[in-house]
C-alpha cells in the first residue's frame, strides 16, 4: 500500500511519499491511497495511519479522503473553471475533525458540500438515543465511540439538474461491558425537480451494478429502505426519487463489508455526474427555478426535522454546525398551500415522489 | 353577552344577529365577541357557543377569534389596500377545525399569517411525549384532549421591520382515570434584523404593562422563559430579542387564567404594529435583505428543529400541515460559515441573540 502525502497548502516543497509496506503484500501499490490528491491533510496523524494500516478506522478514513477528492474534481469539471472548492480543513477539541469542502455560487452548483470527519470521544445520552432508533441496542449511558464518515449534499444552480445526497459512514462503539460493537451505514439518493425516467433509471442501474456485484438482493432491500427512510412523513412524499440506503451493515466480516461500501461510494461519481453534464446547460424559466426553491423547502424539511445523521450531528456535543447543515440549499422557499396543477410536469414529478416506483 | 354571526362568504343576507343572555348580567353588550367582525364562521356551531357560552372552550374560541379579526385588520392597514388576507377556514376529520388567514407577496408583508384552531379527539402517544416534556405529566397512552389557539408568524418585506410571532392556547386533557386537566400556555417575540434598541423597549414594555396589571412578577418570569425557550441551542444563539413566554400555566382559577392571556393577546397590536409602520418604508439593500434572508434560516432552523408547537402540530394525526407550517418564510437561505463583520448591525445583532439583555 502506497500513501503519499502532500503537505497541502506548503507547496510543493513539501510533498512527501510514504511507502507503508502492507504485512500480506509488499509489493502492491495501491493508487487509491495516493494522499496527494486528498483535499487535505487526513484527520488523523500520518504516523498512526501507517502504524494501523490494517485497522478499519485507518482504512476507512483514507477511502473516504480519496471518494471526497474524486468527487470534487468530478465536480469542479462541470465548473466555471475559475469556482474551485473551499477546503476547510478543522479539529474537534473532543476528539478527531474533519475536512469539509464547499463551492458555493458557482455557474453550475448554487452550494456543493462534501464533508469528510473522523471523530471519536464520548457518545452522550441524547446521541445514544439516536442510535438506538436504528434498531442498534446498546449497553450503557455514556460510550467511548469512533465514527469516520463522507457526507455530501450538491445542490445545482439549473433546476432541469438534480440533487444528489450521499453518506457512507464507519461506526465503532464500545459498550459499558467492554465489548466492541462496529458498523457500516450509508446510501446515494437523487432529488430531480423534473423527471425524467431515463436519468432515474441510469442512476438507479449504476447503484445496482454497485450492490448486484456483492449480493443480488441488496440492491432490492437497500431501494425500499431508500425510499422508506427519506419520507417527509408530515407530508407523505418522498424527497426525491431514492436510490439506496442501509445502516447497521455488519452482517459479514468487515472487510467484506468494507469491500461493499466501497463498490456504492465509487458508483456515485457514474450516477450522477452524467446528469450534471447533460441538463447544466439546459434553458430554465423563472417559474421553473421557483418550483425548484419550493422543492428545496421540503428537503430542508427533511434535513431537519427527519434526518438522523443531522439529529446525530446536533446532538454531538463540539460537533461542526456549519458542516452538518452545510447539506442545506442557499435559497429555499414556502408558499402556503401551493399545488402544481395537474397535468404539469411538476404535478408528474408529485406524483411519483407520492407513490414510488420501481425503475429497473 | 352578545353573540353576532355573519355567514361569512355567503353575502350580507344570511348576516344574523343573536343575543346570548348572561347568567350573571343579562344587560351587558359586549362588543369583543361581535362575530360579524370574525375573518370567518367560528369552528364550534353556533348551537353549541350559545349553549356552552360559560364553557372555557367557548369562551377561548370566541377571544381568539376575536383577536385574529382585530390583528389582521391591525396588519391590513399598514398594507397596500389592494391585498387583503386569504381566509381559509378548514375542518378536521378527527374533531375541530380552524381558521387560516394568509398575506403573501404584500408590499409590507412578504408573509403574514395567523390561524385559529380548536381541535379535539384522542391524543396520540408521540403528542403525549411532546406534552410531557413540558412537565405535564400525563396518566395514560391515548387521551381525550381539547385544544384552542391563535398562532401568528409575521414576515414583513423590507429587512428594517422585525418579524413577531405569538401563539396563545387553551388546553384540556382527560386522563385514564377521569380527572381533567387544563392548561393556558403562550407568548409573543421579536425577531428583528436589524437593532433598533428604542423599538426593542416599546416592545417588552408593552408586554411588561399586560403582565403587571395580573403579578408584578409575571414579566420578568416569563420573559426570562422566553430568552430559554427561543433559543438555537446548536448555534447558541436566540432567534431573536425575546418577550414573554409561559406555559402549564394553571396556577388560579381558569377565569383568571384566561384574563391574563386576554391581556396578554391585546397587546400584541400595540407592542408590534407601530414598529411595521415605522419602518416599513424605510430604505435598505440587497446586502441587507440578504442578511435578513439568513436570519430567516435560523428562523426555519429553530421552528423545525425545536418549537414545541410545531412538533405537536407534526405528530398529531390528521393535523393541517399547511397552517402549522405557515410560520415558515417565503425565502431563506443558508451560506457556509457566514458571519458579520466586527462592528457592523449585523455583527450587533448576533452579539445580542448570544447574550439576552434586560430591556426595561
Amino acid at each position: 500500500m502506497l500513501i503519499r502525502f502532500a503537505g497541502l497548502g506548503l507547496g510543493a516543497a513539501s510533498f512527501t511519499t510514504i511507502f507503508a509496506a502492507s504485512s500480506n503484500n509488499t509489493n502492491v501499490v495501491d493508487p487509491s491511497y495516493d494522499a496527494s490528491k486528498f483535499m487535505a491533510e487526513p484527520v488523523t496523524p500520518r504516523s498512526t495511519l501507517i502504524k494501523d494500516k490494517d485497522d478499519m478506522k485507518v482504512k476507512m478514513e483514507l477511502f473516504i479522503m480519496k471518494i471526497q477528492a474524486e468527487f470534487c474534481r468530478a465536480l469542479e469539471n462541470e465548473e466555471d473553471p475559475s469556482k474551485k472548492f473551499f477546503v476547510d480543513r478543522w479539529t474537534r477539541s473532543e476528539g478527531g475533525g474533519g475536512v469539509t469542502c464547499v463551492l458555493q455560487d458557482g455557474k453550475t452548483f448554487e452550494k456543493a458540500g462534501v464533508n469528510v470527519s473522523v471523530v471519536h470521544g464520548v457518545l452522550p445520552v441524547d446521541a445514544v438515543r439516536q442510535m438506538k432508533a436504528r434498531g442498534k441496542d446498546l449497553v450503557g449511558k455514556e460510550l467511548p465511540f469512533f465514527a469516520a464518515g463522507i457526507s455530501s449534499v450538491i445542490h445545482p444552480s439549473n433546476p432541469h439538474v438534480p440533487t444528489v445526497h450521499f453518506n457512507y459512514r464507519y461506526f465503532e462503539v464500545t459498550q459499558e461491558n467492554g465489548e466492541k460493537m462496529w458498523w457500516f451505514g450509508g446510501g446515494t439518493d437523487l432529488t430531480p425537480y423534473y423527471l425524467v425516467e431515463e436519468d432515474v433509471r441510469h442512476f438507479h442501474s449504476t447503484l445496482k451494478k454497485a450492490c448486484d456485484s456483492h449480493d443480488r438482493g441488496y440492491y432490492q432491500k437497500f431501494k425500499k429502505w431508500c425510499d422508506d427512510y427519506f419520507l417527509v412523513s408530515h407530508r407523505n412524499e418522498r424527497r426525491g426519487v431514492g436510490g439506496i440506503f442501509f445502516d447497521d451493515f455488519d452482517g459479514k466480516s468487515s472487510e467484506d463489508c468494507f469491500e461493499f461500501v466501497k463498490s456504492c461510494a465509487e458508483s456515485v461519481v457514474p450516477s450522477y455526474v452524467p446528469l450534471v453534464n447533460k441538463h447544466r446547460n439546459d434553458p430554465y424559466t423563472s417559474a421553473e427555478r421557483d418550483w425548484q426553491l419550493l422543492r428545496r423547502g421540503r428537503y430542508v424539511e427533511f434535513n431537519l426535522v427527519y434526518d438522523r445523521g443531522t439529529k446525530f450531528g446536533l446532538y454531538t456535543p463540539g460537533a461542526r454546525i456549519e458542516s452538518i447543515l452545510m447539506s442545506l440549499p442557499v435559497y429555499a422557499k414556502w408558499e402556503y398551500m401551493h399545488s402544481p396543477p395537474d397535468g404539469t410536469p411538476e404535478a408528474k414529478l408529485t406524483e411519483i415522489l407520492k407513490n414510488p416506483k420501481e425503475w429497473i
